[in-house]
């Protein structure tokens, strides 16, 4: 990493000449090194059908370059022209109600449609072409947030698709009803064109197989489009390729990111829940292994659209944002937008700017994030992000069988996102690592809400403990096959249960039963679709008390190796259900010797960075409440260069330090 | 009545040869004597269209015969084979909004289309004459909860029908234009053809005529449906049929019963909510006169499905709820289901056995259960259960009407199984009886919102009242014509007016209208559609304080013959009503010296038996709270054989106990 | 001004001669001295297509005139009979969703259909041309609730004459993509055809532009199809022409009226809320200058369908409505209906008479009125309504703007009625003006929540500013352009701001923000999109306290010429905010020696009128709470012919009192 990077996206094409040199100007004055650019531009680029010219965008390129404005290349593929879907109903996007979309909007199109894919590479590989090379580029972002607004498509095309996909992944039709199961209902298909789209018409469910297929088969779609797009560029570019992608669109981010080279994504989390914001850090930087990720779209103040909006951040939030960003492994810190939109449909969101070429309401803000910027970068340059000892799954394939099976309506995000807090309240620095991710270097690994744990990760998971790690298995995890059906070896899969010392007695909606949860000198209500465990082997960590399975454990921990399997059958939760988790993932964290950890309090994060001679503390308070971090010895302040002494060490509102510490002085802790 | 039913149904189409015959085996252990097979099975028994091949269910039921366990014999009608739609839209459901259905879930295909009755005929009758004699068969039951997913149809097919059924109907289009007012809004048809679906895309809302006419219709083809089944059936089987209806489907099922033998039913009530589970017991006993009825689904612990699931039954309820079946009339109390689905969209769903074959977590009661069972049956084949002195009428009828006009979201099922609770907390016995029931025995009779009262029902009760009967008159009963209009005689029609000795003044929404009603001793808050009364030779029993009708009555008594008919003109609510109303009930029942009756705790129950020689109460605790009974004089504890003496009885949680009386001593109560 | 009219909506075409004749004698006998016919009448007369009687009408028409009875004679286009739909389907109207209404209810087909507008001006130049002349005809009203259920149609007339009307106004397609700011999202546009319909089937939403550019189409088109009826109409009547408008329907009442005689309407307000009672009144006054006005429909005690029903009014409710009616400026006083429905879905909506022919539970309130009614008569005749000093801009386009902008769901309506309330509470009487109305004779000018201010708005606004007057502007006001985008020159737009003598630093959603307001010695939370301003010559009067701007100024004052300019950038809301307003309204009221007002307590209402020699205060208690009124000097109580000393007047429940004062009395006040 070169540099931090601060920047907008920029939509020249709304507006006169000397609008956009007065925009110019007023980045370079404001600090924007960087600006995002052409995601929306299809209309501009080819007005009429066949006839591309990109001789607008290389004007754009050049006046910024000359200002020393990097930008981020958009493909316009959100938004293709009115000519491609008028008279051309078939090429729109239907939704899962049947519903056909229409021009006017974004993501109107089937991105499955052969047509659409083939005037995408068109405009792709003209604009990759023409300025593939332009040295004002620093970062390619395909399209604009997949399926941000819309999930699977429903339309002819998809269901020709569909069925191609279905006869790869089963080869016969009797392969495909055997593992769905379908005699049930006799719903059994005699060939692979006669199963359905699971349109959201029918008298009851749709078998949960089928679902959950439908889903996986368009989050491999959108990623094959993602990466034929990226295949063109570099045809022609050998600068890095991201997209913005985000935690409540409907893709599977590892698979969309395979062939694409470091992370990106957007994020518009409430000042209110601040965690919400540094769990995305935490994901997005395992995206791309060793790569640093570019958060690619937040806002100056708030959200907005003709509808909605949300709440202002109060002063002083911005730039606690960006220093979290970098400091957790960020490169760049983007806001959408530069300019308030006057037309379309978002001319309430906030911007830098005004449409009148005022500041906004939070460009002083912006001006603090660029003081920030500023006073960190050297430091974040020349500085490691530091990995955590404790790694927490995040599995988009988790979320996707959620989305099928939600039981109460619980979903993946809101129960990773609860999850995450009380990691992070607990202190220990955490990785969020996707499925495929390796687990080196960890010492404790939570799996939370895996309702299908593949045979690969389980014996990734396996080697882990049998070489000294503890993992923390559950609630609900293994209690579903690849296929999305229930188990019929053991309720969590014999390998699981055998290698937890476990067995499965019951699995049952705990919420409400009766049932109280003790553990970790701790009485919490426990929720969600829970297992309740016979012990082969194992011991009981977590009884129930009262309901209809009285003094049976869902907590248990076996050894294994030198390491430990520990069972959690069921959610903890309220505030004594929190604080048991907390206790939980402390009390495991002080076996395996977790020293990447801080006493800060809630609202404020301390986040380990290191270089080859030191160890570094980047505390920040998130909250606006102000907060205090434990010093454990005396520290040297890297921006104040002072020292300061062991001890409670307060921070104000939304205030930043860098604590250096020596390399071993973390461990003597 | 032989013996009594314990069972579950069972899917061996889903598991292999192993699992059946460990099923099996059991089955038999558990004490489970009876499985429901078939249901859904159409699949696998006509793979290809046309190609019907019945050996696999005779080689089912051979296996069962041999084990000694009776068979429910299903028809497969709710879920035809992907063959039936595939290629053919037409044949598919289309709902009130206009969605076609699509395949893979149940009841996708219009029950009126001539395709689908001849392929439901077809398989029918290849069932029915391949194992119609079979001698593990001891009833049939007919498709799977008709309507329970879905109401009226609107596809083309049941346009035609429609037409067709309105002509026969009404004849001449003049007499239907008349009937429903139709010069209303210009509606007015020129021909049957042209009357409408009411599809809900309507700018405001449907002629209240069109709309229940239309709902008519429905349930009188789903019943043709039906008889159309048994009809076939009994060419080659002297087996007893029923179907297992509900009283949340959309269905007549007095009319769907009529050419039926046994009444069928599915309950999942909470156990919160005890009272609704009886409420299925006192109606369907009387849906056919004379019959035991079958209990033919409900849960071992709870409901669930891929969105949703219920709460689950504490220890000890499902017995209770057994015990409650056999003794209020039943025969069989059946689960749904043996073995938990690993498959489709039901796999949360209770059973008796996990997917994996071991003990589910409603095992042990199911265990209960059968212990009760047995203790109990000798007693329940050696007694008869006692009608009622009370009747409450229930009418599908009235809960038709209401679907279409329910003023404040009211619907009848909530209504009646509020009123029902009423009735239920002042410990007489009831019985629910629809309306071609006959009311020779009874003493009291409430109708409370039959919207419609037939000519026939009016002349019934009258004949009732003449001879000494008490009939308690509404809330809305009588208030609209047999063509869902308003009447144009009389508020609640003439005849009723007259018979009531009342004029009605004046017809409005009495909630919050300022008004109190005050009425043997109590003061409430009413509200519902309410009938305000001048006594025309009736006297006042309720009188309303304040609101815009201060000091009219309404409730009304009047002399008529024998007995009397009590007005009710509006529904006094919430703990004060509800006491309003059980001491109405309880005065008019001491005036009409109703001895069938117990001083029972809430949530306890008493049921009244009786032999040759003496008379029963089975009582059950079924709210888990224990209860208390008041035994007016020493009586005989039948399953534990010691005798009681007079006083406050106790019983513990859920606990059920049958005590002997001599015939003549409830009569000194 | 002849007369007062009390009438109600008769259907005599659903009732056979005796009921008819029966009604009639009714009416006489309650006062009833003007019905409503026709409106739903078109199948009687032209029941099959070509075929049209009027006898029938001919026949009704004599009856009435015979009794003395007149009419308002209505045209019967909100219900095609079936055979202008039956087999074309491709009349009907389309919804936002894409649903196709069906036959059954009203305003199902799409009055832009040109078959549809052939059709109907047959049956009305029928009707007009036999009855026109009739002496009993007092009023004509076109068709029924235009646009009441239903607001834009999307069917294919309406995408042709979309595309025509959009080439109208923007004459090439290059001016609407300039316009619009169409190279957004690349939606631009290559020729008029390809605009779509802003169906409700997009990923995101449509641009601002499109939607209320198609929003301001079909209010065009609406008054178009009026306009067109009214022309038939005055070939062959010389007799006053209005249509029942309402101010939750979507039309542009300014539009719909400007070629009909005299506003009418109909409104259901609640009791609990008399203040939207009167708001309607203080509108329709002023929607034809000059003009009384006619309340066409309300109810004698509640609205209700099969679906709903609202609360009864209480006893008294009714005659204080009537009599501020009047007072108002009202010349009719009309029930919806005469006799309640036997038939369709309105059967529990309240009557004068009940479907069996006995009076309503609203009937003696009815008489009431009628009492009310000639008490008043001659006082009404003989004196004017006196014009208000105060006006608040009420905008069919504000609404239509905020229909597409609601940002956190905040309509127009639910906006204007609070305002309203507070300007009601202050005692000033008020005149609620359209756009297009005259600003003479006013002191105190209010235009709330316009958000788009005409450039011919401005500039009379000014001129009453130059003048003297003072003029409160926003929230909201000036944010929009004529196209709906936003404003690139200043966010309120440079004239405006220029003339307030501010700059506006930031506009933002203020609600939450941190922010309280300081103003007129109230301190008050505040809401909505709001405006900051920057002083560039006003003065500040509001100061933000907290938040991200604090410090800075929320409602500013400019001396311009005579007068002064307002700006009201936020809306302060809650009971401090509802006080910190009427604060600002009587301050300002003050300074520009505002006369026409009365001290009366909430819940009350004074309504100023005036003959040559007098001026006279009509009060009236509409909270049925009682109330006070401050008299200032003795002045004379007109109905009960008796003088009344100064000081507090008391007003029993829903009392009404016409007191006398001397022309200068007031002033000295």
């Amino acid at each position: 990493m070169k540099k931090l990077y601060h920047g907008a996206a920029f939509y020249p094409e709304l507006w006169d000449e000397k609008t956009i040199k007065e925009d110019i100007r007023l980045m370079k004055k404001t600090g924007i090194n960087i600006v995002r650019v052409g995601e929306f531009i299809w209309s501009k680029l080819e007005r009429n059908e066949g006839e591309v010219d990109i001789s607008y965008l290389k004007y754009i390129l050049d006046l910024l370059y000359r200002n020393d404005i990097e930008v981020i290349m958009c493909t316009p593929t959100p938004t293709p022209p009115i000519w491609f879907t008028h008279n051309h109903e078939e090429r729109l996007h239907v939704d899962s109600k049947g519903r056909k979309m229409v021009h006017g909007s974004r993501q109107h199109v089937c991105t499955n449609n052969e047509k659409f894919r083939k005037a995408s590479r068109n405009i792709v590989e003209n604009i990759a072409k023409e300025v593939g090379k332009h040295p004002a580029i620093a970062l390619w972002q395909l399209d604009n947030e997949f399926k941000c607004h819309i999930s699977e498509c429903f339309c002819e095309t998809c269901k020709e698709e569909w069925h191609k996909w279905l006869e790869k992944r089963y080869v016969t039709i009797d392969n495909l009803n055997k593992k769905w199961g379908t005699l049930i209902w006799s719903e059994l298909y005699q060939s692979f064109n006669q199963v359905p789209q699971p349109f959201e018409s029918t008298p009851f469910i749709h078998n949960s197989s089928l679902s959950t297929m439908y889903r996986i088969f368009h989050r491999e779609k959108i990623a094959e489009f993602a990466s034929e797009q990226a295949d063109i560029i570099r045809k022609y570019s050998k600068t890095t390729i991201t997209t913005n992608a985000g935690l409540e669109f409907t893709t599977d981010n590892e698979l969309l990111f395979e062939n694409l080279d470091v992370a990106g994504y957007d994020t518009y989390a409430s000042h209110e829940t601040p965690h919400a914001f540094t769990l995305n850090c935490d994901i997005w930087r395992n995206i791309k292994k060793g790569k640093n990720y570019w958060l690619l779209e937040t806002s100056t103040s708030h959200t907005g659209a003709l509808d909605r909006h949300a709440e202002v951040h109060p002063n002083g939030y911005l730039a606690s944002e960006a220093v979290a960003t970098y400091a957790l492994g960020g490169e760049g810190f983007i806001y959408w937008l530069w300019r308030q939109q006057p037309y379309g449909c978002e001319q309430s969101h906030s911007a830098v700017i005004s449409a009148w070429g005022k500041p906004s309401v939070g460009y002083k803000n912006v001006l603090e994030v660029e003081r920030a910027r500023k006073r960190v970068e050297e430091f974040m340059i020349n500085t490691e992000y530091t990995q955590a000892e404790l790694a927490v799954a995040y599995s988009d394939m988790a979320k996707t069988f959620l989305l099928t099976e939600s039981h109460k309506k619980d979903q993946y995000r809101g129960l990773i996102t609860d999850f995450y807090n009380n990691v992070l309240k607990t202190g220990i620095h955490r990785d969020m690592i996707p499925e495929g991710f390796s687990l080196d270097g960890y010492k404790l690994l939570i799996t939370p809400f895996m309702y299908y744990l593949s045979p690969e990760y389980f014996e990734r998971a396996k080697k882990f403990v049998e070489e000294g790690g503890v993992w923390i298995v559950g609630p609900l995890t293994g209690g579903r096959t690849k296929e999305h059906t229930v188990n019929i070896d053991a309720a969590l899969g014999k390998n699981l249960e055998e290698l937890a010392g476990v067995e499965t007695l019951y699995t049952y909606p705990m919420e409400n039963s009766g049932a109280t949860g003790e553990a970790f000198g701790e009485k919490a209500p426990l929720k969600l679709w829970s297992a309740v465990f016979k012990l082969n082997g194992a011991k009981a960590i977590g009884i129930l008390k009262g309901g209809i399975t009285d003094g049976e454990a869902f907590i248990t921990e076996n050894k294994v190796g030198k390491g430990k399997v520990i069972m959690l059958g069921s959610l903890p939760y309220g505030e004594d259900g929190d604080r048991m988790l907390q206790k939980m993932i402390d009390y495991y964290a002080k076996e395996v010797n977790i020293y990447v950890r801080a006493e800060v309090s809630e609202g404020t994060i301390s986040i380990p960075r290191h270089d080859d001679e030191n160890i570094y503390e980047v505390v920040v308070n998130m909250d606006g409440k102000g907060g205090n971090v434990l010093i454990p010895i005396e520290v040297f302040d890297v921006l104040e260069k002072v020292n300061i002494p062991k001890g409670e060490l307060r921070l104000g509102r939304y205030e930043y330090k860098i604590l250096k510490l020596n390399k071993n002085n973390r461990k003597s802790k």
